[in-house]
């Protein structure tokens, strides 16, 4: 084939064939045609998008560029989330061990903080003793003998991915929706999974910013699982202020603690609840989504869910000592209390800046050889819809960086509005993703 | 600079500053950009354009990456021409000796045949010991001398667009509009004119299709020659059949040189002496475009023109006992007569196919390091609007190559159409462009 004319058919808005799509991803991953050609054509498809065909052909040749993992003889249908990133998303650290201690086998693949965004292995590795770097073997003993496991992404795994997405970093060829979708999908569909559950973060702290740009990568999203055989739901989650109060690593760590201890952070459990009663649901534990939530709440009423989390950090290496006396952890040199300039009900969060704020902090890497504080990070006293009298504590932010402490307090500040009057609170479950299209969420009743 | 923001401030739409795309094209001439970070930002262009400060940076920046040649010791305006290539298109071997005829120095540098057109290095080439490869001295010498020379592009001039042509041709990315123009007028601006005169080929043969697209890349023309101090002006002619009756490259000298001695190949005339016009015009030895055309016409009726041939192609080592005596090119293996299979007149002629077949006869490049063969080639006997009886000869085709042969008739036929009643004749020269815009053209009644 003639890559040239593949990229001049795409640029004028044709639609490859499947055997087209797969021999132009299959030769850059095999390094046998140049980045130049291939990035002239991810500025192509940035343009013209993809067809769902070419899409499922984009993500299959990704996947099979390196290992798929096989999990097969571990019994139960193994379900995992993937969230497409925002601020404060601890779900993970709560979801995996809730769902696993429901009995469905989590096998979880996460990655690093990105942008503004915080990562789950960023958060985990907060820590003491954690390790995420498990080998393909080790992965597979660990949920089969504890029916979860969290950890990063290996070199094995969609190699073809590591390289486009590396391309397409130096090329501002990241934002097209397509090509995160398939950058998504050809790694979760290596883990070995039966069904996905998408926490698909729409609002300005997420990649998506726009419900309507939320709901067409979810789309894409849930195509591309059901293509590839396996039971795919999206949720339209709200990222229009953090999630919870914490951002940051260790900080976030401890609020999903207290939750997995039975605190009720209501915007972060009510998506947390809502994707693990999807994954429950898939998992075979229970007949409806309803159903699978009510077992979830269960798991943490219970404590099993935070047992199942002990479990899983002692046998990734982690000391759970830090985990029980949060105070182990030492605390960072300057600690600031954003106050309230007058009072009011808050109505808004500037999350990204929010996100960005943390980063600066040194909660996330500005370069990717960046050290992260595992102990740098905003706990946000009042969310959105709070009330607050003038001078109460907003927020409080850690950091060991001298230089970022005097900016940090007028930024956060400033990124919280106060009106006079009450505020409306808008659902954080927006909307619900399937093979059959976009459907209304409406929460269960019974709590 | 941050040459990823750069690259997404393109592909979002925006308008890169002078400076910054100096600092792009600039980084990429001294190979510290990456090919791969060039080859986005090009696919970007080839959707969101430029604008005209852009366009003006684009080029600026090109032209610098090399010598620019300084021929103001030389008394006179120096003329060039340009054509954005067609198919028997042999206007330069009439219209620069013409043009110098009338005391204008012209210094030509030309190109080669490009995809299904013809290039005037290769025409000249034809010319037993006619040597393009003057180095930069040399071409000063004969301008000076002769008040003429006709070279090809040298290492020297404009290295930054031959990297970045070479890299457009691997990523889909030539056709575009300051792309297009931008290569052009790098060159071009290089030669160490004071005017040039630009005729844009509109048509099925030539690389724009449409008055539209040919009028949209003359404007972007004529706008970076404008900005760059020189006198520019466009012509948009028809290129929907072959200028005259020649396609090929001897062919094509033959039917200049009778052109020279006085043959009035109308078409071809036509578009001759609009463009020598506005050339001695620019050159300051006629009022107007008319009186221009005036002056071209006396130096052919005077044998001037012809004999101003004559001298360069003595002075750059060709032979002129083949000029005055054709007979000496030995003749093709193989010529065919291509026979009218109906009678009527002819009203149209599928101009790229016939293009693309001199190419396959051997008269044009299949891959750059294709040897072409001077005689191979097309003559048309009949052309648009003419009248054919059922069997008279349209064209005659000459190739060496016996696997060519069986098909070129069929496809020749095929491209000629003739219908029962008489063709109206579009006009040649279609509209003028200069600084202040497009303008109609209307030739001057006196002949």
């Amino acid at each position: 084939m003639n890559p040239v004319e593949l990229i001049r058919k795409k640029r004028n808005g044709g639609a490859l064939a499947p055997e087209e799509i797969s021999w132009l991803v299959g030769a850059y991953a095999k390094g046998e045609l140049p980045d130049y050609q291939m990035s002239a054509f991810l500025m192509a498809v940035c343009f013209r998008g993809m067809t769902a065909d070419e899409t499922t052909a984009f993500v299959d040749i990704m996947l099979h560029s390196g290992k798929v993992i096989d999990l097969s003889s571990i019994p139960g249908r193994k379900v995992d989330k993937h969230s497409t990133g925002g601020v404060g998303d601890k779900v993970s650290l709560i979801l995996a061990p809730m769902v696993a201690a429901c009995g469905v086998p989590v096998p979880m693949i996460s990655g690093r903080g990105l942008g503004h965004t915080g990562g789950t292995l960023d958060k985990l590795e907060s820590i003491p003793g954690f390790r995420t770097d498990l080998t393909i073997d080790e992965y597979r003993e660990v949920i089969r003998d504890i029916g979860l496991v969290m950890i990063g992404q290996t070199a094995e795994i969609a190699p073809a991915d590591r390289r486009m997405y590396a391309l397409r970093d130096v090329t501002a060829t990241v934002e097209s929706i397509p090509l995160i979708a398939g950058s998504i999908m050809s790694k979760k569909l290596a883990e070995g999974i039966d069904a996905l559950v998408l926490d698909i973060k729409s609002g300005d702290g997420a990649f998506m910013k726009t419900y309507n740009d939320a709901v067409t990568l979810g789309r894409t999203l849930v195509g591309i699982g059901t293509a590839a055989g396996k039971d795919t739901l999206g949720m339209i989650t709200a990222m229009d202020q953090p999630l919870g109060a914490a951002i940051g690593n260790w900080c976030e760590v401890e609020e999903a603690m207290d939750c997995l201890r039975g605190k009720n952070v209501v915007d972060l459990m009510e998506v947390t609840y809502a994707l693990g009663g999807a994954m429950v649901y898939f998992g075979g534990k229970a007949a409806s989504i309803a159903e699978g939530m009510a077992l979830c709440r269960s798991a943490i009423w219970s404590g099993a869910a935070h047992e199942k989390f002990l479990q899983l950090v002692e046998r990734q290496g982690g000391d759970i000592a830090y985990l029980n006396e949060p105070g182990r952890v030492p605390a960072p040199r300057h600690r600031i209390e954003v106050r309230a300039t007058s009072s009011g009900f808050v109505a808004g969060c500037a999350t990204m800046k929010l996100g960005v704020l943390a980063v600066e902090l040194g909660a996330g890497r500005r370069k990717v050889d960046d050290v992260i504080d595992p102990t740098a990070g905003i706990v946000l006293a009042k969310k959105v819809g709070d009330h607050t009298e003038k001078g109460e504590t907003l927020a409080t932010i850690s950091t060991n960086r001298e230089d970022a402490v005097r900016r940090a307090a007028e930024v956060c500040s400033a990124s919280i509005t106060i009106v006079p009057e009450r505020v409306a609170l808008p659902p954080r479950v927006q909307a619900l993703i399937d093979r059959d299209g976009v459907k209304p969420w409406t929460a269960p009743t019974y709590y």
